[in-house]
């Protein structure tokens, strides 16, 4: 696909990411991962499905978990300002030529008219606004664990075409942040935001459409440590996949686990306010070693390779199409790529290359 | 003033707090504590005036430093989307029949095209959309100290009757978000906002017009002690007014001091996402001795008694009218208030009142 | 008493402050303070006592919770370097005419060999070697609450006359690492440790003997933040007494709470190494307000006035005597007191009189 | 060497390690390094040395940078109780039959009588009491940067024999706090102590005698993080070699650099208390992956394989024996090592090993 048309119609008003609809192969296995180990609060559970939120949230959910046959992505769900922007959000994908499916019960529970299309990408977005109002735990700090987690933060999506995402992003309101680009103008992923956060959701160059993390934040760098020890002492540390770190984009600190089907969570904190409609657009250099950990930390290849199957509106995995140009291991690691901590330097690599 | 009509043109679309005007008698006294105790960063000065901003921000500046005969408060400067919300800002007021002053040049340095108001309820509010970008230095943590101030975050303003304020707040685009009231029905203060956080500014019931303070934000709260622990090594600790604690309005960490001439800061850290049309709000008991410390510490009376002169466009102090409710340091501590911990005992006191 | 002789016998070698044995009257409201809320790890338990000790301990315990009639501490309790320092310590009492009592299996469960002694100040003084080893849970953080408490870390005692028990301790080989005075050579308080840390146990001047408070440590700043959030949380936000807040003694992070019993418990982090035999003493000035809190926040009164009664080998509680010299409040509060910031400041005053 | 015999003559009572004297090529880089990157404050200097010491330190230095032909260690220097441990020291290694040479004015300023020894390991030790003090800054957080180092924690080196080396530091009263052993009883390293920390010196398994790095502590764990984002900042991120992260062995948080002559510095903080004398000994297993590193992020081999040179007593590089054992690196990582989160688990590897 090289280009998706901008409708004519008005995008609907996204406020944020809301939650993530995810497919798991053993429920309890991933409840263990999200309430045992992570602590995700339980708004309301049964044999198939568990409805999980963060402490400061006030609807419904933040997460499905789903049981089902094949592990996958079966929504990335935003919630939008008003009523009448579902229909918007219905209109404008109709106007795309997407398949749409509205339910006036919702998808999921709690929720209530919403629809779920299969955008021009192959993902399943769906957009609601009415929702089932919960307590927010906000000021229950007895129900705080030391690595709490407080808010759903982002989502990360893996497409071939960074720019072909980028405009269809920007004709649905989102406005880039940040993105890594290199010396000949290709893009390897931006960020995008609706709050003003970083990000609401990221596109990474990739094999896609597929999933590449959901994030949380907790409050402090010390609770994505705390989440690390406790891994450690349940002897599940090889469920850190990378991290702790900073990272360059986005500023934040954070940590990617990889849940019982391999499903990637980021745990993340502190990136900065970037609500101003002229908010300055930090562009990295693919080849600059601190755009994706800020002190240099290798970025483990499974990072870049693997990411989640999504499904369609039957329930299937979409197929996955390959990314035509470099992907960012390639142009960073190995015989072929390289990175520099000092821009100009070139006899002094990347860590982990220079170390193995 | 028993109410104030909502004009029948649009509001602006405001953005955010974007920066203080303050007027100080001895600038080289401020410098010292603005700049060598807390950190803020320089972007440029002369004799007469220091802009100041916070090291994630990337507008020209968050604090105007002026020299001048009385020491108070010029502007509450808030950013809004576009050049044609500063029009609708003069027209917003103009209907109110409101003095406002239009200047295509700025009222301060790096800032372009702005409107100044008396506002109706007797602050000079100000609102721009032209401004000059600076480097934002978020990555630049060479530049931070152990108490970095991030980002401005709020202003506080004291005024006679709330209910009033948080009409016209409201009408000027504002949502409210916490607020506390007794059984009676008397509000006591208000937190409204326009970004997604607690608040931009709260109304705070007392003798008014004043200023209440300003808030800047840290990322974490040992940040926060730093900033006491440095005072202490300066001996310098009389500065601390009041905290550091936990508010329990707003769930954020605070710490309250005074700068040279008495004008109040909050360094804060950690509320919560209120970007959503139907966030709660949270209203809480006067009684409850845990609204404005969720720890129960004492609030000391000048926190409730002191505030800071505003000036009109003449740059003149405008008068301070009472508030004729009664005041919430009378409705909670002392002979005639009373506070709980537990909503029902009624053998228990405040913690201060208990003590002395 | 004006001096305590010297005995000639060697003394015990102290290891350090190892246990206290707290007679409380609920027991279930006393599990609930410690271990529901404070996260302390029960050892064993039966209907009459719980044992506790903190994660990173491998002795049996930290705490014996007694049910009994009277709230009191029954023991402050030393592990000795050796099975014979338990003999010298018992020889060491007997030649100062104190009572003294053997037992080779302990006082308390888990501990063998051990004496109890009536100390010349009236303090029920124990020393053992032999305890049973059980699991250090350094390394389960899958046990660790926000607020973990991860080691004893000392005693404080109230006694009326402090270079009396100053003198004494130093036979006993504890050394004093800081101390408060005034100009006229009156000494307020006394800090004294054999392991390396600020202390073991400080003396308090005031009506003793009493037990003034038991310390935990946490590693880190916000854990202690944390029990204030829990506190507020549980709406028990009245058991935080002071703080928290800095000291200006022992330069440590604290908060003071009080037990259902009324018995204070610190929580403590982040002292300073003293373990060379030349470690600098330091003397504050009882004047200087920054000394018990270096931000100069006020010290409650019932701080200065409150402690817990302690018990003779008969279980009875000893006598209280009158600290005949000026007690720190005296000294430093109101009409008679004063405090200041900055040495030879005398318009400026502790800031809790200043207010109010 | 297949043992060292145990003298006859007492050994001296160690206090602490106290200083390290380490020679650089360029004092500029170095002092760039240690004093305006890392914090550490100058004593005094002069243009071929800079002595350095940690805010909390009171004696006159904690390093010595000595320019010198040859990047090595000069000293590891440790603090002993009394004048007469001096003697005992000379005493002790005269009979061990090593090179010594004793100064009445000591080695470096700031320190009195002193004896240098050529140990049976080949490392340069020195012991000394009689020290200059300096003022310890414990109290001047104005003097505090966001990574402030407050204490020299440990030293660590690096030689073939482990079993050998330790029997000889038992000797000279040093006690085990942890060891990493394979199966077959090959000790790979081993933490050894005299103040009550989890070390003053490790000795690791590896070519030898190296020194494998100095360690500075912090009070928390942002600090540690704050060092990384300044490296970062300044884009030296490349000086971090492996970390941060949480050992296994020791329980503490760390972070490794190399400074500009590729000496390896550990900033380090929180192990436990471990002053009794049956303090519990912690073997970990050579194949656990959690040991060096808990949430089982890979150790570089660089970590495993390099290390400073050490020196004579004439300031020549003693000759580096290799280790007969086998290494480390070779029984964790590749072909024909292993490693395991769990223990049992045969088919789930080293998460580095994993990805590449």
């Amino acid at each position: 696909m090289t280009s998706i048309p901008t409708p004519s119609v008005p995008a609907p008003d996204v406020l944020r990411c809301a939650y993530m609809d995810i497919v798991v192969s053993d429920l309890a296995a991933s409840r263990e991962f999200y309430v045992d180990i992570l602590g995700l609060v339980v708004t309301e559970e049964n044999e198939n499905e568990i409805y999980l939120r963060t402490l400061e949230e006030f609807i419904h959910h933040n997460v499905v978990l789903r049981k089902g046959p094949v592990p996958a992505i079966a929504s990335f769900a935003y919630r939008v300002r008003t009523p009448e922007d579902v229909d918007r959000a219905e209109a404008f994908y109709q106007e795309l030529g997407c398949r749409t499916e509205r339910r006036a019960d919702g998808f999921s529970k709690g929720i209530g008219d919403s629809v779920r299309v299969e955008d021009p990408l192959g993902f399943p977005y769906e957009f609601f606004y009415d929702v089932e109002h919960v307590e927010r735990l906000a000021w229950h700090y007895e129900l705080y664990g030391a690595g709490a987690l407080v808010r759903l933060d982002h989502f990360n999506q893996v497409t071939p075409n960074v720019p072909v995402a980028r405009k269809y992003m920007e004709d649905l309101g989102f406005r880039v942040t940040e993105d890594i680009q290199d010396e000949a103008g290709v893009t390897y992923a931006a960020w995008m935001r609706r709050k003003p956060t970083v990000h609401d959701t990221a596109m990474t160059g990739g094999d896609g459409p597929r999933m590449h993390h959901i994030a949380f934040a907790t409050h402090e760098k010390h609770n994505i440590l705390y989440i690390c020890d406790k891994l450690g002492a349940l002897r599940k540390s090889d469920l850190i996949e990378r991290g702790p770190g900073r990272h360059g984009v986005s500023n934040a600190f954070y940590l990617y686990l990889r849940d019982p089907d391999g499903h990637r969570v980021e745990i993340y904190t502190q990136d900065y306010y970037t609500g101003d409609p002229d908010n300055p657009v930090v562009t990295w250099d693919v080849h600059d070693n601190q755009r994706r950990d800020w002190w240099g930390n290798p970025v483990v290849p499974s990072w870049y390779t693997d990411a989640s199957l999504v499904l369609d509106l039957d329930g299937n995995p979409q197929q996955v199409v390959k990314r035509e140009e470099t992907s960012e291991l390639e142009a960073t690691i190995g015989a072929d790529g390289f990175s520099y901590t000092r821009k100009g330097d070139t006899d002094h690599g990347f860590k982990l290359g220079h170390q193995l």
